[in-house]
C-alpha cells in the first residue's frame, strides 16, 4: 500500500482525487492538505467523510508528510512554487508544468518549465516521477485528435464544459444566476489551454470554450480535414483501452453517459455536404479531465493497475 | 387593424406567435387553430389566456377564417399541403417552403418549392405575400455569416440549441431525464438545416447542432477564413437594425440576454493562434428564430412598423 | 412624468427595477446609483442598456438627484442608514423597514423601525411616501394566507426559491456547482422572513425555505386548517386584481408561468386524507417578489395606474 | 453466486437495478427482460453495456429463466398480473403489492393485495421471498417519520422529486421544456403514495409532491408535533445503519450529496417560532428510492451482505 497526500484537498479536483483514493486498493490518503480547513476534521469538507480519515493539515504539512505520492490540486502559482520532496511521485493537476517551451510557458504562466513529463496515459504515458496531468479541455481535444495528428495541418476545437471546470472559487461567471438557462463562449481566441493542445499535436488549433449549464462534463467537437479513415485510426488507437470507448457509427457521445466517471467517449462523423471530418469527445471534466487521470498517471508511475481507483463501471441513467 | 389566424397554435411556435400578437397594435388574433384543442377555450392551452380570446377552432376553420394574415405553425407536411387563400399573407414557420432548388427540396422534404420568398428581414426581406420564415439554426448562422458571404468559401457552424427548438412533441431526446446535465450533438453531418444555410450563403457549410439543457435560446459559433475586417462589415450591416446588436470588442454573446426576446447578439473575434475569424450569434430559438421573425416578416409585408409586437426591450437578469 | 433614482442599481433588484422603468409611461429613471459602477456608462451593467440612459453615479449622488421617487435596492444596512430626502417617495426593497415591532426589528436587523408603511398592494396598500416593500417569501406566503388569516391559528409554509433570490453577491451557496442538480432547505427554523410573515398575519408560522436550481421564480406551499371555504375567500379577495390570478380547481401554480413577470398564481386544494387546506402561490421572486411590487407601490403612492411599467402580459412558453 | 432476472430492464429502475448487479459480488444478471428491446444486444439500451452481458429477451422469457431472484421493474398492472415462479425471490419495484388493506389496494390499484411483505430494510425488513419494495416518496417520508410514529398523530410531508421519478415513459410533464426553470406541485391532495405512507405510519398524512428541475434526487420536508427528542430517537434508530446518515445539528440534507447513491441523509430541526419539529430526508429516487433498496431487500432475503452491490461510497462534488 502506497501512501498519498493531497494538496488543495478542499477544491473540486482535490475532493475528487480523495474520492478516487477512497476506492483505491493500493493508494491510501494519509494527508489531506488545505490551508483553509487545516485543523478541521475531514467531515468539515463534506458530511460523507467520516472519522476513518485524518483531519486536515496545511498544504505545507501535507507536502512534508513523507507520502509516496503527492497530488497537487492547488492553483498554478502554488504548484509552480512547489518543491518536490526527493523520491516522491508528484502529480500536478494544475497547468503549471504542462508547457515545455520556455517562452510559451513564460508567456502564459510566467515561469519556465522544469523536469516534468506530460502524462496523458493513452497517448503520452508519464515518463518519470514528476507528472504534469493534462487540463480537461486538452484531454478531450487530444483524445479526439492525437491519433490523427500526423495527418492533420490544423483543427477547430469547439468545446463546452460544465461549471465545475472553473473550480470552486467564487466568480461572477460561476454564479448560478449567470449559468442557468445560459450559454456563452469565453476567452474566445485566447484561451490558455490552446498552447497545451498545440504543443502535443504539433500544430496550432483554433480553440473556443463555452460554459454549459451543467455541473460537470465536457464535450469537444473537433473539425478537421483528414486524408485517411479517421474511424479506423481512432478505433485502433483505443482498441485495448479500458478508459476510452470509440462509439459505433451513428452514435454520438453524450456528457450524461460519462458524468461522474473517468471514462471517455469518442465518435467520428463525416459531414455530408463538405466532407469535413468531425471527431467528438465527451469526458467528465473532473474525472478523465482531472482527478481520474491524475490517479491513472500515479498508477502508471507506481506500477499499479492502471485503472485502480478509477470510476469506470456502471450505467447510471 | 389586420386580422390574423394561427394554425398549429398549441405548439411552441404557435403559442409564441400568439404571445406577440397579444402585444401587437396592428394585428389581432381572430382565429386560433388547433386540431387537438378545437372546441376548447383559449385557457385550455395556458391559464394565462382568458375570455377575451376566441375559442380554439380546427386548423381548417382557422385557415378559412378570412384573416388577412395566416401564421402556419404546423409541421412541414401540413404546411406543404396548405393551399394559401387568395389575397392572404401567409407566413410559414415550418421548413416546407424554404428551399428553392427543386431537387434539394425534394431530397429533404419530398416536394418541390413554390412561389414563396425566404424572409430574413435584415438580409433578405420577404418579397410577396407568401413568406418562408427561416429556421432557428439558419437564422443564427445567416445573421453571423450572411454579410460576410461574398468573401467566404466555406464555414464551420457549431450550433447549440435549447430544447424548445425540437417542439412540444414528445420524443425520447426531449425527456428531461435525457436533457438535464447532458449535452450531445445530433444529426451530425446531415442536419436538414444545412442546405437552407448553404442556399442563402451560396456555398456549403459544415453544420453540427447540439442539444443544450436550457429551455430556450440558441448560440451559433461560426469559424471562417475571411480576407477583410469582419467586424467592420458586420457593424455596417446591422448599424440601423433595431433587432440585431453587434457587441463591443471582447464581449461575447450570451443566450441569457436574448432569452424571451426577439433580439440577436453578434460578436466577432480573431483567433490569436490561427487567425481564424470567429463570429458568434445568440438568439432565442422561439423568438428571432421563430415567432418573432414570423411577425417581423408579416409586419414588412403588411407595411406595418417592422418591430410591432416584437419583444425587444427590457434588461431582465 | 415623474423622475426616479435607483440606488444599488447593479444588483438583481436594481436591474429589474430599471427594467420596469424602461417600459413605464409615467416614471423615468434619471439617476442610476451604484458605488461599484459609478462613472461607467449604463452599458457597463448590461450591453442591452444604451446611450439614452445616464451614466452610473454613486448611490449618494443618486440619492441627491432630486428625483420624485427613490428605489432603495441596496442591502438592509445601507437602507437602514438612508435618510429620505424631504418630499421624496422612497420605496425600500430591502428588509430594513418591514418590521414594526421595535424589539423584533432590533433582534433581526439591529435597529428600530421608523415611519414606514408595509406595502403589499393587494392586501395592505402603502400608506404614505415611505414604503417598505415586502420580501419575496413574505409576498408569496401573504398572498396565499392573508385573506384567510382571520380564520387561522397557524400555518406551515414550505417555500422554494430560485437562486436570484439570494442576490448577485457571490456566496458558496449560489455557486452553480452547488445549485445545479441540487435542492436543500436552509436557515431551517430560523429564517428572518418568518417574523415578517407573522407580523402581517397576526400569528406565528413555521416557515422553511429551499433553494431551487432555477434562475428565478418562487413557490410557496402553505398548509393550514381553515374552517370555511378557502377558495371562495381567495377568489373574492383577488377577483378584481390585475396581478393575482386564482386558478381553476385542479390547476396547480407553476413557476414557469410567472417567471419574468410581475404576476402571481394561487391555487387552493383540500387534502383527501386529512382535510388540510393547501394554498399554493407562485411568483417571480424578482418580479412580484421585488421590483414589480416596488414599482406597483410607487405607482399607488404617486397616483399612477397601478400596473404601469409592470410585466403582466404574454404567454411565453 | 445467485442468478437474477430483471423484468422491464429498459426503464429507469430496470437500468439502475442492472447497474447495481454489475457491481454485485453475489448476484449476477443472467436475464434482461424488455418487450421493446428483446432480441437486441445489451448495448442497445446503453453503449456502456458490452458483450459480456446477455442479449435482451422478452419479459416472459426473463421470468422463465429460472433465476434465483426476479426484479420486477415493470408498471403496476404488469406487476400485479405477474405469477411468481415457485421458489424464486421476487422484488417488485412497482406499487402493485405495497398496500395490505384490500379496499385501499382496490381503490388505488384495482386489485387485492397478496402474500407480499413490505420491505424497507431499516424499519420493516422483508419477511419472505415476495417483497414489495417501497416507493421513492414513501421511502423518504418513512425514513424521516417511521421511528417517530409512535409519538405522532399526523404529519405534513412536502416532497420534491427529480424528473426520473416519473419514469422514462414520455409525458407532457416530463418534457424538458416543462421541467427546466419550473417547479409545480402535482396530484395535490390525492397522490397514490399517501396511502402507502399512512399504512406504515398508522395515521393519515397530508402529502404533496412537487416536480423538480433535477434529473434524479428527492427531498421530503416533514412537519410534525413530536412530544420528545426527535433527534435522539432518529440517531438511535439509524446508529448502526450503513445506508442512513443522521446529520449533525445545523446541517441540512442536500440532494446533491445523495445523487447517484443508495444512501439517505436525515436532519432534524425545531422551528424557533412555533416549536414544530421539522425532519428532512434526502435520497436518490432511483437509488434508495428504487433500485438500491430493491437490491438491499434481495440481499436480506438471500442472506447476503445487506449492502452488496449498493452505491454507498464516494464523495463526488
Amino acid at each position: 500500500m502506497f501512501s498519498a497526500a493531497i494538496l488543495g484537498c478542499a477544491g473540486y479536483t482535490g475532493q475528487e482525487t480523495l474520492d478516487r483514493l477512497l476506492a483505491h486498493p493500493g493508494l491510501e490518503a494519509v494527508a489531506l492538505g488545505s490551508d483553509s480547513l487545516a485543523g478541521h476534521p475531514a467531515s468539515a469538507l463534506d458530511p460523507r467523510l467520516d472519522g476513518d480519515l485524518p483531519a486536515f493539515v496545511t498544504n505545507a504539512e501535507a507536502a512534508d508528510s513523507g507520502s509516496d505520492v503527492i497530488f497537487l490540486c492547488a492553483g498554478h502559482e502554488a504548484a509552480a512554487a512547489f518543491e518536490p520532496p526527493a523520491g516522491a511521485v508528484v502529480v500536478d493537476l494544475s497547468p503549471a508544468h504542462r508547457l515545455r517551451d520556455a517562452d510559451t510557458a513564460r508567456a502564459w504562466y510566467g515561469r519556465a518549465p522544469g523536469a516534468w513529463s506530460y502524462g496523458l496515459p493513452e497517448l503520452w504515458p508519464p515518463d518519470g516521477p514528476l507528472v504534469a496531468s493534462p487540463g480537461c479541455y486538452a484531454t478531450a481535444a487530444l483524445l479526439a485528435l492525437g491519433p490523427l495528428a500526423g495527418g492533420l495541418e490544423g483543427a477547430i476545437v469547439d468545446a463546452k464544459s460544465g461549471v465545475s471546470g472553473a473550480g470552486r472559487t467564487l466568480r461572477d461567471s460561476s454564479h448560478a444566476g449567470a449559468v442557468l438557462e445560459n450559454l456563452a463562449p469565453y476567452a474566445v481566441g485566447e484561451h490558455r489551454h490552446a498552447p497545451e493542445i498545440a504543443q502535443q499535436l504539433g500544430f496550432d488549433v483554433c480553440f473556443v470554450p463555452h460554459l454549459l449549464p451543467v455541473r460537470r462534463g465536457l464535450l469537444a467537437t473537433c473539425y478537421v480535414t483528414f486524408p485517411g479513415d479517421a474511424r479506423e485510426v481512432l478505433e485502433a488507437a483505443y482498441a485495448s483501452s479500458p478508459v476510452v470507448r470509440v462509439l459505433d457509427e451513428g452514435v454520438a457521445p453524450a456528457i450524461g453517459r460519462v458524468q461522474g466517471t473517468d471514462a471517455a467517449e469518442i465518435a467520428v462523423f463525416t459531414d455530408r455536404a463538405t466532407g469535413t471530418t468531425i471527431v467528438v469527445c465527451a469526458i467528465d471534466n473532473l474525472g478523465k479531465g482531472a482527478a481520474g487521470q491524475a490517479v491513472q498517471n500515479a498508477n502508471l508511475v507506481l506500477g499499479l493497475d492502471e485503472t485502480a481507483g478509477l470510476r469506470l463501471n456502471g450505467v447510471l441513467v
